[in-house]
């Protein structure tokens, strides 16, 4: 076992990291930039090492500041949490050329899994359903036109490289075709420095599931049931949810077997996740695999009692999973909310300050996890979410009640949070019915504003 | 069910009482002494009452002030928590006779429950085994040594109606019964306000064991399997697990049905703890029930994922229990610390004071039951638990290794607490091995002081 990590990472997913080292008896090092200085998990960790000025270029995302730490320190791996350097299939590479265990897949997966167009092509491959649209690249407004006609309106545009909404755009008629992909062109080769495009058919209200999977070094790969994350402000999640109301055993079958079929395909090793659009239909799509730990990875771990984190790091030093398919048992529900600081009220405006008092939930059946602590000064450079309050109940009913409840208790002050607007969501009928879809804020709260 | 329940109570299992009661929609009602003014719990509830000033007899103690209090809130049943009136048949009575549920066992039940000695007649009546002793009350330092005699040394002397082990002593020999009579018989007279005592053999090195029962209305009874209750200083337990490294498939099985058989006796009803001495040979003898909810019942819900005290809010409300005994399903390991406010270092002495800092432990696995908050001045005038941490793992390795990151990460600044001396008994070889006693901490960690 290694015997000590860096975390290259910030918040509270290097907090998380720091717990699960902690608990595995290995030692941890944090970094963190001069604005996180004074930050939970440079308290929490084992030693910390500060790697530059606030933007992430040049710390969290500066490969040779993060790679110096780590000798300076003598860690043996890394774990990169989500975000900042998490995907990046370069930085495992130079993990791997400097004798570091990089804890996550292999470059080639992540570099597989990151272009859209050839993830989408190695899934047609091997039996896994995508949503219907072009093959490969559009090239041109013709072609795109040709396609939009076969597969039928509405039709979606994206971005080869895109991801978190960017470079996306829907289209109802060849008018929005022609449009939307001018549109999506500049902002994807804006954002992601590659312009390429590809169309999809539009899936109408289709929910976000999810499977986490795990992938030894042996072959072995399980997965751990789905995440229903359905529930999203412009693209970006905010309540997650496991299991998912709409998923009945036998498509948590099909499902799981599709997820671990995908990777398979890309030789996949450690934690993952792989997406799907679900329909009303009950026809699911692949649209893509995150190769790293996500930030709903807790409400997996409060069905299952498998900690997801440990796992990863067990896989990455060498160790065979002690887990089969039929070892995984689901017991009851989670539920997550994201603990965002931005205020509903002024349209999700990120609302970076000083933490003046803080007092967490507690009890049965919650789990905070969460970088907050009274007299924290919230840096204005990083994203905007403090914290995730996930809850576990024998039902969704009892787990509904309970995280209304725990949002209740919790107490932040000095900085505006979502907290109100989860409250609004959790009391919201169509959600305590379990009837949800990607555009269920959109539909069901923000246009009774 | 109820509209509004009054928490006859403070600390944290006020607070717990008033998280079943949101989560079930049930309005709160706390009552406090002057001295607790600021507390957490007044703080949580949806109103609260002020019952006199901080002696127990004079607020948590005070029955009229207490029934006032929900009659003027409207509050249509009494929660009694643990200690102050929860095992106290009259106060049950008075409930009744002002037309309040009180949210506990019938008055017979706790009654008969409390006198030792017709608790443990009734129980060799039903055949539940007790530990080998005088039939009934010893009436004279002669009987008493005939019975010493017959049952051999050591033997325990205990009062009728003893409790935390006050009016209790150790005979190795008739010397020792003779002076023992004596010591017993007056510390019991001046606590309890009866000198009555009785003769047990002295189990050596035993383990305390008890089994969580569920009763309702309509002779449903369940078991929620076994905590072990070994890790006790002075009989006060500070660390409880469950399961127990003692405790087999089939020896529960059979402590099971004992708990069901002792609770059928007395027509018990509500939430109850049927308590053992478990010797060396796997021989059980039923010491006494707990006509109440225990501290320590957070390790059993975290096994179970059934919520106790809800349970209890159900069953007074007159529900049927919607589980049998074969929907009730053993899932990892739970280990609570108790957290008071003592100095380990000066003999345990009680550390009122106010809360300079606080910093709670999180993530996977991790419960709180507290009611500590920065701020908080701790008063002088009760028990010093602040408050419990749970933690739930896969197995009992992942429990301790997750339980020693949790007391890591805890900080209570401005009062001493006795973390430190978990710390010491969870790096302890024996315990890590699961060879635990009710002399333990005295054996294995004082006397190497």
């Amino acid at each position: 076992m290694f015997d000590k990590i860096l975390i290259a990472n910030r918040g509270e997913i290097a907090v998380r990291v720091i717990r699960a080292c902690r608990e595995m008896n290995i030692k941890s090092v944090a970094v963190y930039s001069e604005a996180d200085r004074d930050s939970l998990h440079v308290h929490l960790a084992d030693e910390a090492v500060c790697i530059g000025p606030p933007p992430p270029g040049r710390s969290y995302l500066n490969i040779s500041n993060i790679i110096s730490a780590a000798q300076v320190t003598g860690a043996d791996a890394i774990h990169p949490g989500y975000g900042f350097l998490s995907e990046n299939a370069r930085f495992a590479e130079m993990c791997a050329a400097n004798e570091i265990v990089f804890i996550g897949p292999p470059p080639e997966a992540m570099r597989l899994m990151g272009n859209k167009v050839r993830a989408r092509e190695t899934m047609q491959q091997v039996g896994v359903s995508v949503v219907p649209g072009s093959r490969g690249l559009v090239q041109d407004t013709d072609q795109a036109l040709r396609i939009a006609e076969d597969i039928g309106y509405p039709v979606l545009i994206k971005a080869s490289s895109g991801g978190g909404g960017k470079g996306m755009r829907v289209a109802q008629c060849g008018e929005e075709v022609v449009r939307g992909i001018l549109t999506a062109r500049s902002e994807a080769a804006a954002a992601f420095g590659n312009g390429d495009i590809y169309l999809e058919k539009y899936v109408e209200e289709p929910r976000h599931i999810e499977i986490q999977i795990l992938a030894d070094n042996y072959g072995n790969i399980i997965h751990l049931g789905e995440r229903d994350c359905s529930i999203q402000r412009r693209n970006q999640k905010i309540i997650e949810e496991s299991p998912s109301t709409a998923v009945n055993e036998e498509l948590r079958r099909r499902l799981g077997e599709a997820a671990i079929e995908a990777a398979r395909a890309v030789n996949y090793r450690s934690a993952g996740t792989v997406e799907f659009l679900l329909d009303r239909h009950g026809n699911f799509y692949f649209i893509e695999m995150n190769t790293r730990i996500q930030v709903e990875h807790p409400v997996t771990e409060m069905v299952t009692g498998i900690d997801l984190v440990k796992s990863q790091i067990a896989i990455a030093a060498g160790r065979e999973l002690n887990l089969r398919q039929e070892d995984v048992q689901f017991s009851g529900w989670a539920i997550e909310c994201r603990i965002n600081a931005e205020d509903p009220d002024r349209n999700f405006i990120p609302c970076p300050g000083k933490i003046t008092g803080y007092l967490p939930p507690g009890g049965a059946g919650v789990r905070l996890d969460s970088a907050v602590f009274a007299g924290w000064e919230v840096p204005p450079h990083y994203d905007s979410m403090l914290g995730k309050l996930i809850v576990w109940g024998r039902d969704r009913d009892e787990a509904v009640a309970r995280m209304q409840r725990a949002l209740d208790e919790l107490e932040i002050k000095g900085v505006k949070t979502i907290v109100p607007f989860h409250r609004r969501i959790l009391r919201n009928a169509f959600f305590r019915r379990g009837e949800t879809y990607t555009n269920f804020i959109q539909r069901r709260i923000l246009s009774h504003d």
